[in-house]
């Protein structure tokens, strides 16, 4: 019998506009939970605490930070955002997976410290259909969207840091090779425990 | 667009009794091929060249260990038996899997020289198991049976030289896992160019 008694730590990182947050949405089970952000920006209307984000003033979040409580965090716009890491570690010690949805900066800071992670790149079918994409929402300039498009070369340079590339094509495809990745790493002899009489 | 144009070495080991042959035959495919050894014994009836084995006759044999053409070799009861390079690497380079089905000490000779290949050791669901289907053959004598179940633990305490554990619970099983590492490890960015313009 094969035992891994810990979940995955999964890592899942991609450019902005490549489809992530759909992903890691199809990904939920009751053994695959998506990790809870922190932040001290103000809830807006409808999100809750414990849910969407954990909430926090910012003195409580630069205790946490003081406290390394966080297994990474970054300064947006005047606000703080991070992972708290009892959630992350809770889960994993309950045998459940964990998926951090994160960018590509942060998801390097996870990786020098969590090596055991399994570390995810999405990528788009081609810069033009991400181009597509982002245009599509219509909710940016023709500026903004250059910017982005710019922020998105810089973050492919990051793939090669990562373990496996994942094409957005069609969501049920990326969603079954993430599961199929998943059963691999379970499957891997430094995860697991033969117990054999 | 993600490519991996070369096919992935795939190397299934684990104790004798444990049902490899049978999951190695459900992988084949069109894409998916089992490699062909070479040996020096006679042919029994109805086996065929290059489909059972390559039969060579001992100078030929001894030709190809010295101009290296075999990846591994090795001398069981006065005849050569072996794993021809060209033949796996043709198939490699044309894009297809190979498996090789192979005892640990040849598959670690392969480990040493081939670090990209894929290993993975097949486990019984228990020792126990093991020893009845060992008997269930009815071929062995009691004596034959616990030399066989000594050389298993020791074939057992190579586990923790491969990348991923199967057990054999029940062969669909096995397989299927064995489809999701293959699965996974095309997916690996290391083995993986990611064209995206």
């Amino acid at each position: 019998m094969i035992r891994n008694e810990r979940g995955l730590l999964l890592v899942i990182s991609g450019p902005s506009g490549v489809g992530k947050g759909t992903i890691c949405k199809e990904l939920e089970s009751p053994d695959t939970i998506l990790s809870v952000s922190a932040t001290t920006r103000q809830p807006r209307e409808g999100e809750e605490h414990g849910k969407n984000y954990f909430f926090y003033d910012k003195e409580t979040f630069e205790n946490m930070i003081a406290e390394d409580q966080l297994m990474e965090w970054a300064e947006y716009c005047g606000n703080y955002y991070g992972t708290p890491r009892a959630f992350v570690e809770d889960m994993l010690n309950q045998g459940k997976n964990v998926i951090l949805e994160i960018e590509v900066q942060g998801a390097m800071k996870i990786k020098q410290k969590h090596p055991e992670g399994v570390y995810i790149f999405i990528l788009p079918p081609s810069l033009q259909e991400l181009k597509k994409r982002i245009e599509g929402r219509g909710t940016e300039t023709p500026e903004a969207i250059e910017s982005r498009m710019a922020q998105v070369t810089r973050e492919l340079s990051y793939g090669s840091e990562y373990q496996y590339y994942v094409e957005n094509d069609l969501v049920e495809n990326a969603v079954s090779k993430i599961r199929a990745i998943m059963e691999a790493e379970n499957a891997k002899v430094a995860r697991c425990t033969a117990e054999l009489l």
